[in-house]
């Protein structure tokens, strides 16, 4: 079970290695809303995701053995960039397993921190298990992109802080891929009050979470065709569902057309790049899927990593 | 003369009006330059500039008999804004003079506000005199957009902010255009610590604040064609120019290039939308303009209202 005080404990451990990111307001959100919302911006954390906080305490907690063999990871997106960068503040080797189509710019930026990148088959190899073959073969760890209690624990520092930052907060929401962001900050923040109500958001069809939490059981979905490519994931966690479970009091979706909408109000009134997964959350509230008696929000802004031509067309639309 | 306590009282009036802007650091930058920069980003400030301050200590400074009969500004650029989300703050009227061609975004931006705008033919008018021709015939008080102790002095107060929050700056860079700015955050910063050094950055092609303290005397150049549309003026302001030669170590020219080259390295690495003269300062520290014995830089990343056709074209350079 994911405890307070592993959370805590990351804080601790990762508070020299991670920027505390400004929690940030703005007028024109908040009279459009009709809401007082505060954004976290973990779109402006090193690497440009909140993924940097648990790949660092994972590695970080590593025995001194573990650490100088190395980890890997399989990861397409921030998690590559975020082990890759934790592990050279760790002094310890990492490989990252990405698929051959991987976007060139992604392979410079994890090969710019140093890690070594493998390739696999999109269409042959499971990725996991490509990952976990390598960790064997080879005797890496496996950092794993949310189902882990030490990474999960790093993701919830975010809540801590903001919580530090606007202790008066009736409400958080996050973007919910795996789950490991919305389990770590909603253990945290209802450790700190128990009473805060908590939102998970997911982009339509790719509403696996949604969908499992109706079931009552983890449902897997076809490869899901969102632009929030942090959202792709086919399944919540294993170790994410049952806190899902226990505090998301709802799922929220939002579609394409106002994920961009939110990007373009961020980008032009707020002047903040954020990702199309990083802006879910603060879609879900501009588009009014918040119950009403929800007045004071905390809106994690996840994630600032989005292509040049993408955000081109984006600032463009 | 622009005193210290005249900084500290527009910080006590405007707090609550003004947005305590984060200071930001990143590391890639910091590597990048092999020095620490601390950004202070007036680019997430209230309407998107730091102009709100100035505008707003000036207006909140107004006799209640002058507040109940409303101000005027000639700009078409930040300032313009600024006067009107100020005076819509304050309860009061205010007329802003734009020139007929001014982009049909920002006379909606300020009406948004709820100002009222007026035209000038840019060929035909003098914008100074048509809006004192307002001023005077509608008994106006006119707010400069920086040839004032009380806007230089609300200027300054992001110098405040930025040394509350990181007291042990050897420098601080700023972007110059009337110079405003400059000689607001030069005094409180000087006064704070009288050792700190301080630079100002001019856009090549727009450097009357460079020729006019070479020369001893005020310049007046040619309009100047650069993107930085901040730094169109053609002279320092009278009051702004003593401060200028007394505190400035040096002027600092930066290309186009090398402006574009830095919001986009802002943009995509740090997650921040800066316009053109906002990106300036910063441009000045990533093209080692500085001396080599400056390490620890407050650059003050002054506004991010840039255009979305603008943006895009950055975006995709």
């Amino acid at each position: 079970m994911l405890m307070f005080e592993t959370i805590k404990e990351a804080q601790r451990r990762i508070c020299s290695f991670v920027h505390r990111t400004p929690v940030i307001t703005s007028r024109s959100f908040n009279e459009r809303v009709g809401r007082e919302v505060f954004f976290k911006c973990e779109n402006l954390q090193r690497a440009g995701a909140f993924k940097i906080r648990g790949a660092t305490n994972k590695i970080l907690a590593l025995s001194e053995d573990e650490r100088g063999r190395g980890v890997v990871a399989f990861s397409s997106g921030n998690h590559a960039q975020a082990v890759a960068l934790a592990a050279r503040d760790a002094n310890t080797r990492a490989v990252i397993a990405m698929p051959t189509d991987a976007p060139q710019t992604k392979v410079i930026a994890t090969r710019g921190y140093g890690a070594e990148v493998r390739f696999y088959d999109r269409q042959r190899d499971d990725r996991e298990l490509f990952a976990r073959n390598i960790a064997e073969s080879e005797s890496l760890t496996l950092v794993p992109p949310y189902d882990d209690y030490l990474v999960m624990a790093g993701q919830g520092t975010c809540a801590l802080e903001l919580l530090e930052d606007v202790p008066d907060l009736d409400s958080i929401v996050t973007p919910c891929g795996g789950g490991g962001l919305f389990a770590g900050a909603s253990t945290a923040a209802k450790a700190i009050n128990e009473r805060i109500r908590l939102f998970a958001v997911e982009a339509e069809g790719a509403d696996d979470t949604l969908q499992s939490l109706r079931r009552g059981e983890r449902v897997c979905i076809p490869p899901p065709a969102t632009i929030a490519d942090g959202m792709r994931n086919q399944a919540p966690g294993a170790l994410t569902f049952p806190v899902l479970q226990r505090n998301a009091e709802d799922v929220l979706l939002i579609s394409d057309d106002e994920i961009i909408e939110t990007m373009r109000f961020i980008l032009f009134r707020m002047k903040l790049v954020v990702e199309p997964t990083g802006a879910t959350a603060a879609a879900a509230v501009l588009f009014g899927k918040l119950p009403g008696d929800v007045r004071r929000i905390g809106v994690v802004l996840s994630g600032g990593n989005v292509d040049p031509s993408a955000l081109a067309a984006i600032a463009s639309s």
